[in-house]
């Protein structure tokens, strides 16, 4: 029988390398200059300051900054955090956002815009700085706190709602929720009634005429505008798992979307669960039974550094290869945007080329699995059409 | 210090690929002719349609069939999907589904029946195609939805139910329930009193009574059955974890099992922790701490494709040796049964020559481990006797 | 660009063996010889007799233990059990513990002294065995206890335990709970009122009148021991994860402490959780986001054995490398302190040389990172100082 010579990891490596990646849930870079206390503050997911006596330079995504964005500032791999970010400060943040955003290859940006939104460059600018189309993703809790801040009463806010929606998504490629930080995904899984929703809009809105703009954390508004995003059509994408610690990790879990997921299948909106860590394989299982469900292991690959290929490696079990996508999910400095690409491909390149080499899949696979996962997916989910 | 020379993977995984395994739960293969979609279909553990811009094809357990079952039809390695069936359509079902039986290996069948049982080869038909001996494992539920056909009433339920289970697992080898997709693993652990079972029987008949027979899954009547069962006193298997989508997964963790395994122990029926996955450390805790849990990774080695070796690895931890089994827990396709085997043998070996080759274990400890694994520990638990 | 030239798994192996670690939890060694039976039975979490069809040496770590251990009692690895366990009883029990305690490089021992204290040795003991420090870490269950079976009324509990507390740990180190195992972590997170304490007091002294000494696991009261260790400000280590079966492991996940991590936080006293498998990437996420959280491994290494590699592998994903530890947790027979030490450093290593192999990380980065994690994180939040 034929054996067919298993592809090296090099050269399958050169092929990642070069996929035109699209980043489908991303945000924008640093506008200005940091600290470098701001910095270190940016390169973990604690909302807390660092504490006097740690760095978190000392953990996997700082020391991958330093062994894989310092040659991109032209520095050698590894130096200290303080050669690092001086030689980030000399160059200024323009060259450094620069630099890093083109060394990732990524092809195509889908920029999610509700947070923060002006201490970082927004779709536009991020095309500008890159020369790569970029799309938006609008967060849903962002439009309806949009629509609570400029006046509307609790019988208005629904249909409001809906309208500022249909406006500000008009051109945008896909919805999010971040229902995972504002309650826990183990909310009642059907649409309000509009009585319910009116009822929950009126609490809020006295809340907020009372101390100033209140957090929408309501689950029954919190579901509405899930619905309503529903019914918008486009892609929803759900922060799922690992983020800052606003989130109760363990209400992330996406198996307590089930009720959600299963009510929404006649809808054929796809559903994209994000980061997923630690519960990517639970992820992985919906993907597998469920048509309309997607995930990535975004964050969870920035995060774990030298430990990303493990990550990866169990992202691609159950789930069938047309139902992983790629995301960084980095906000902030451009090293997050460029780890994200960079671990992505290394991580691919390490696994995929281990499985050619023990002889269980061809090379050909491998590099089909690649394509499909890094750009041509999300290419299909998200109607961007082909590669130019 | 004398060291003892590691045995290379090559000779143990000769070992491996020579015992006669017990496959301590599997179905039948299929008795007739699929088409492409319907085969699609069948190598996924979703019920719905596969999407039309996607194949199941393009996942790890559709690349392992086209690896590992296309040299048993005769094929190279890695051929395209319409390659593979059209030359199953060639060798047509009974020589493909005699090919890759004989491929595997298996030296033991223990057939569960209670499962679209009229698509598939029955316990005798198994042993006829494959020359080898095949047992019976009864489920429980499809037990009592035939009572409930065959016409009961509610106060008389309880004792139909008893005896036809007696009759009809006289010489089975097992029980199995599916509570785990009838209810969810969180059930009040206790066996119900009579009249609870005979006002839940009430309900359920009456149910059918107006509208045709009703599924099963009321908590009461599953929580009667699983003690009718332990009553019965032969291994009883639990299906855990990974599984269709009418399972709600993350009311299937093992660990909800805590109360009934607690109040089952003095009855020193072997309970048998089927698949796991994603739980599958949960379950080898379970094996550990009590001396009545098994378990095996069964379905989760099949769908993992390639990764089944991580999935094996994690299985190895805690549980003592004697406590794991190995299953494919195949259903159709006699692809899945070959799969089931073969990379459960690759996984073992991969892993155990590892430990043997860091110098961890003993080439003797690794061919023994391997062998209990495999066929011992099945043996003693069924009662099947020694190897012919 | 100057590449740095990877340090060899060998030589970063003989630095992180040459580490003095410090064992932040730990119970003492056998002071008694124990028959083959009472020797598997405490190789094992399991509280349950070995059943007669098995031994609990088929297992990682039986298998660890005849490789590791054999060797420093002078025979060759992988014996059989039984000349092992001969040649046990041929060197006596003294000269075993002290062989591998010795072997085990542990260079300062903290020493949990509340369960089963008789059949163990103490602080002093085990420092004078191994001529190095042993400090105390004191469990806040077992005070309260004492109080109780030392006479006190529910008014006068809370001071009387205050009182006790204080004077108990006057030279400890930390302090430990067992909340996991008295109640599950599931418990209401804010300190209970006086009034509340002193009812739960009362309907726990009157249970112990009754009936002797009634175990502590009201929740209320278990609370009050929390709260009132937090007020005596050392650092508090909560028993997470893997135990015996007395644990519903369900309800030791450690994402179930967020809301005590939340309103501990202003008090700066140090959260050390222990064990945590299977749960460690859960808590690697909480040691990420949270300043006062740290964790450690600590037995699910020693009974993961040649497995061990990928459990310590998965504790160096999320948590700055300043918030992990290094424990053994070993109670009783010295061979699991000594694996606990041997399996950590082995482990280490592999896992670290990978990351310098693969060119991501520096060897120095790799020796400070295992330094960091096997002493010098402990002795800054033990207040040890530094090593002489």
């Amino acid at each position: 029988m034929r054996r067919v010579e298993p592809m090296t990891g090099e050269s399958l490596g050169r092929v990642i390398e070069e996929i035109p990646l699209v980043d489908h849930h991303v945000h924008g870079v640093l506008a200005g200059e940091v600290s470098r206390r701001q910095f270190e503050e940016l390169i973990t997911e604690s909302d807390r300051p660092v504490p006097a006596w740690m760095t978190q330079f000392d953990s996997q995504v700082g020391f991958a900054i330093l062994r894989h964005c310092a040659p991109v500032l032209g520095l050698d791999p590894h130096p200290d955090p303080e050669t690092y970010l001086a030689r980030r400060v000399e160059l200024g943040t323009e060259e450094v956002n620069r630099r890093l955003l083109a060394a990732s290859g990524i092809g195509h940006f889908l920029v999610e815009t509700g947070y923060r939104g002006d201490e970082i460059l927004g779709p536009d600018q991020m095309a500008a700085v890159t020369g790569k189309p970029a799309g938006e993703i609008v967060r849903l809790e962002a439009i309806a706190e949009r629509v609570a801040a400029e006046g509307t009463d609790a019988a208005g806010f629904a249909a409001r709602f809906e309208a500022v929606l249909w406006e500000r998504s008009r051109t945008a490629r896909g919805l999010k929720t971040i229902v995972a930080y504002r309650h826990g995904l183990d909310f009642d899984p059907g649409p309000p009634t509009a009585a319910e929703v009116t009822e929950a809009a009126g609490r809020w809105l006295r809340a907020s005429d009372r101390s100033g703009p209140a957090r929408l954390d309501d689950p029954v508004l919190l579901r509405h505008l899930i619905w309503t995003g529903i019914e918008r059509g486009l892609p929803l994408q759900f922060h799922i798992g690992y983020g800052d610690p606003d989130i109760d990790l363990r209400r992330s879990d996406p198996l307590l979307l089930r009720g959600l997921i299963e009510l929404a299948e006649p809808r054929h909106v796809p559903l994209l669960l994000l980061h997923c860590y630690p519960f990517h394989r639970h992820a992985g299982y919906l993907a597998q039974v469920y048509p309309h469900v997607y995930f990535d292991v975004g964050l969870g690959v920035s995060y774990t550094g030298a430990r990303s290929v493990a990550v990866v490696a169990e992202s691609l079990e159950l789930a069938p290869f047309a139902k992983i996508l790629f995301s960084s999910d980095a906000w902030g400095p451009a090293e997050l945007h460029h780890l994200g690409a960079l671990l992505w491909r290394r991580a691919m390149t390490g696994v995929l080329s281990g499985f050619v080499a023990e002889g269980e899949w061809s090379e050909d696979q491998a590099v089909r699995v690649a394509t499909m996962i890094g750009e041509r997916n999300a290419r299909r989910v998200y109607g961007l059409g082909e590669d130019a």
